[in-house]
């Protein structure tokens, strides 16, 4: 079955990096441009990135001519690693151009008409697509983001929840360095030392959870009513955001019912099916001392979050830790599933896919 | 002027060795018994102890024999670093023999009669030993505990703003290794990882917190009425607890006026002339990515809590971190400082102490 | 097929956990016994194991009874994870009862009639289990050990280079915390912090690579006549063994030459089809800040050793670095591709394996 | 006494400011002019440094305004810790213009006629400046320079050895991050890591030993026949050079003898009264783990150098652990010192010294 070419946007970089790792094997997709900084354009790929994953990037990637941002893009379809700046204008072009655009930048997250897609959690705000077209007059391209990696586990340990009635959330994240990108953290910073902040997230954790768990009314997203307190910290962990989430609900489930909520919760069809999508995307883990960064981060293929600790909290009804990878169903897994999610909503034109992936 | 002698107990542990160290050149106290478990007890110091901290240890202490744990006795005062279990009923035969025990053990640190002292926060809390004496029977002898070291930043950090009535509490800690001792941690569960548990801890910052803030009436504590809400989990640092704090207050001061609070509060004298007293309690850092353990947990000679980040809290009005060297400040300087204070206040017999220091 | 039962001594520590994470899947074998220390002995696995690996145990031996170590044995293929003092007596005595026992302690490895067995560096000293039989009276069981870890990556480099004439060897090594097993190394000991002794190491790993690389006449072991000096240091790394090796050799080859001869190396058949076995073991790595333990350590499934920076050494001719997973290849996977090759050339009785890794 | 103005060049960067906390109490010299890079001229220091030492910089120096490089500098004494490229000519054109540069940086270091001047080890090599100042036509400017912050620790341990004739020496080093300066190591390439190569250190250890050990003829240093084969790492720890020598010497002395000549080493007046010189430079550490960089870096306020596991060496004869703290004893606290031996010998005009240091 041939593979549809995509295009990496920032293929250099932390996040760029890790689309090209999880793409290599990827049944639908297959790596074709990849797009880096002017100082990077014309060399081969294998030169013009550092490679930060584990052992080598794959070998057909490493010998790729990287292209400049202002060059042509001839895949239909584009995951953006993009750094803010340089996303602004830069996606909003190319969708405009018929391409369709997966973006892990922050740069267009709160646009009314940009979903803030993450299948499991909200696949209906994909209709937002349509009206993201309508409005902009797109024939066929669109932009889809994914939100900032701290919400992820978030929103996808809430999402069962929400039936309870989700009225106040308080957050406080211990964030791992590769979601500061690459060099990011000095290591001068983080030997023997937690740095009890990070730029931004704490307005994003409280912005974007509210936009990704609304509901979409056919025209717009409502954002959720709902009280968000958060607090971000950086911590000596390569990889795995964690975070201590105190929760009031209007009702007061039993915390052995909220525990089968999570371990039972199944995304409905097709997703579940998809290729990146683990089976059950929540794991609640029975050890005091769970989830853990280095322990918990790659369960279902870094695509799982991994919840623990369910308790009392004196002030709002309930505790519990949440982790999940960062740059994987944080960052670069997020975005490739979402574009799965597209390709088999029929968004993604000459895509082929496996039978058993498609909408009913 | 000739020195009190002193007495370690669990004089080879990571508390016990910060005991040694901040006694090397104590203008009132000098150590002269170390005492540790069965397996050191008749080696020289230096030979029973894994030195943890820098350098080694003071060379007279270096050579010290080690007593075991019931041998006799003689210094009238005793700093104890015991483990819990051989702390509660080991602590109490001395205090009733006539010494005066200074410990930074949990054992018996939530009986009625024993004080949870720090001399900025409830320096009137040590009219307990009265009381205390009165009941056991006891003659010269006393007990006085001090606190878990991560309830030493947030009970310093909520002192001053105690006339804004302090509410509701909800902490998250991010806690350094060397507060489980040693070995303690291991290597292989902190490379690369967080722990998100810390046993026992939770329910010590909810109890301890309460009873140091509580209001002493002459026969007994007051716990204070505060609703509090604790996680504890543990990160790949060496010293110094971070505590990620928002708090209600029933008032509601300008965040110019808290940091003022904090800026400018001093205890009552003789508090601030006391040998391991800095000028100033806490001090307060402008910079948006502080405190941080490494930089800041020194400040005072590790006896200052460093506070920063002081915003809105969406939920209970405010919040801010604060930090403080938990093996100095939390542990066996806070001892120390409560043995400063006995002796200017003339619980301890024997002990010569300079003029500046004496009690008004 | 039937798969063969396999016994792990020491079930529950760091390298007996690795055992078992390698066995999950495996053609052949199959863990039907973990056998554990006094303590945790009659418990449920997951409760007795304090699990350091990622993830959780696999679902079955979770729920395996742990034995003690003086229970029967049924299996007739043992895995040996022992610390030193409890391996001396109980391996020979499995042996001696029909036993095959693989083992990773360091106890029994220097007997003269111990085969110290790295598959594609002396799998003719497989012969020396006719030899052990013969003199111990045994007719079915057999003692085989592999080497201590910091000399495995030492020894696979050096394989290739034999023919030029091995005469001195200068060695630095930087090894992993797992290597001290769990808790082993206390993070008090590992943040900020590096520590320049391992116990025990310099001397394993001069007398175990001369016996490693020696001849095996058909009678003993002649160990190779090689000058070694080693330096082992503690450095605060999860996993991987990075050792700094300058190397004197008889000839003066290319440094082309040596690249190649490392790069195309395989072992004679079997062995490159044994299950645990890459299709080359080593690779070398051009970038010049490579091989690094967290990027390199799990090539080829943590069975390869990765070699670089290869240039003159201005004293012995050569020097290079050379790195392997520590408790993988150094450990638990050499002693299972031990047992693999001890399979396909018959030692094991029962044992099926599959065709296409059969002896020719 | 009125203390000499004193100028920092690259004052903002990591050693900048390692100089700036030495100085804040030195007895001679004060901190007068700050001059940075054009993206930090014109802030305040505290505002254009991102302060990377603990706590916070010193107040006066806080509010100073920091210069271009290009502007006029008046401090007759400037400290350079600028960028190699940066510093070439614009060192020896301050030295020009009559001012004395004591330089960190590696620019100038090799020029024949620039001292590579270690008080302890090469005093007499200040007999270059004469030669220089001829040569050059400079009245009273000079230029010295220090050494690599990893040939520190070797040369200090070599240097009471080279009565026994140095022949060969082998170096493996295990380096701390602060020496790559700030951000410099990306936490992403050190967390759970080493880095088996420091770009340029190899080739320093190599060239800079022989040179600071070499003899002044009074025309030109003679550079030591000694051969050096070094290989340089780095490690996840902050501050601390560790460098595993092993050496050849001419002569066999006693282990115990060197030991002794170490431990009882001092260098001939005035050096051991210089203000930053420890009374001993070197001391000899019996534990068997011990140089270690967290524990042994600060001995002697950073000036002196740590040295442990002397023992055999089957290759060389000799081997042994060398420990220096790299910002202090060797970077900013080596070129203070230098300053101090230029004032007291009388190259620094204007300079008030108390009598104690005054060369005899």
């Amino acid at each position: 079955m041939p593979k549809l070419d995509v295009a990496i946007l920032g293929a250099t970089g932390a996040v760029g990096q890790r689309f090209i790792q999880l793409l290599e094997h990827h049944p639908w997709f297959q790596v074709s441009e990849v797009i880096g900084s002017q100082r990077s354009a014309g060399k081969a790929y294998a030169e013009a990135a550092h490679w930060i994953l584990n052992s080598n990037p794959p070998p057909d990637v490493s010998q790729r001519r990287v292209k400049a941002l202002d060059e042509p893009i001839t895949s239909p379809l584009i995951f953006s690693a993009l750094p803010k700046e340089a996303a602004i204008t830069r996606e909003l072009e190319l969708a405009e151009a018929g391409h369709i655009v997966c973006s892990n930048a922050s740069a267009n997250r709160m646009l009314a008409d940009v979903p803030l897609l993450l299948p499991e959690v909200n696949a209906e705000h994909i209709g937002l697509v349509e009206v993201q077209r309508r409005k902009r007059g797109w024939a066929s391209g669109t932009l889809i983001a994914n939100s900032n990696c701290t919400v992820m586990p978030v929103v996808m340990a809430l999402k069962p929840l929400l039936k309870y009635g989700v009225r106040r959330l308080h957050l406080v994240s211990e964030q791992a360095v590769s979601g500061a990108g690459y060099p990011g953290v000095s290591s001068i910073d983080m030997i023997d030392n937690i740095i009890p902040y990070v730029p931004g997230d704490e307005q994003k954790m409280e912005s974007e959870s509210r936009k990704m768990l609304g509901y979409f009314d056919g025209e717009q997203i409502e954002t959720l009513d709902m009280l968000v307190s958060a607090t971000c910290t950086r911590v000596p962990v390569l990889d795995g955001h964690l975070v201590n989430i105190s929760v009031e609900l209007d009702e007061g489930p039993a915390q052995a019912s909220i525990i089968d909520d999570w371990t039972t919760w199944q995304a409905p069809d097709p997703i579940p099916s998809l290729p990146s999508a683990p089976p059950y995307p929540l794991q609640y883990l029975d050890q005091i001392d769970r989830p853990q960064p280095r322990r918990d981060r790659d369960a279902g293929r870094g695509m799982m979050t991994s919840i623990g600790r369910l308790r009392d909290c004196p002030i709002l009804g309930y505790k519990f830790a949440a982790l999940s990878h960062n740059t994987v169903r944080g960052a670069a897994g997020c975005s490739i599933m979402n574009a799965e999610l597209l390709a088999v909503e029929g968004y993604i034109e000459g895509v082929q896919i496996a039978e058993t992936a498609e909408a009913t």
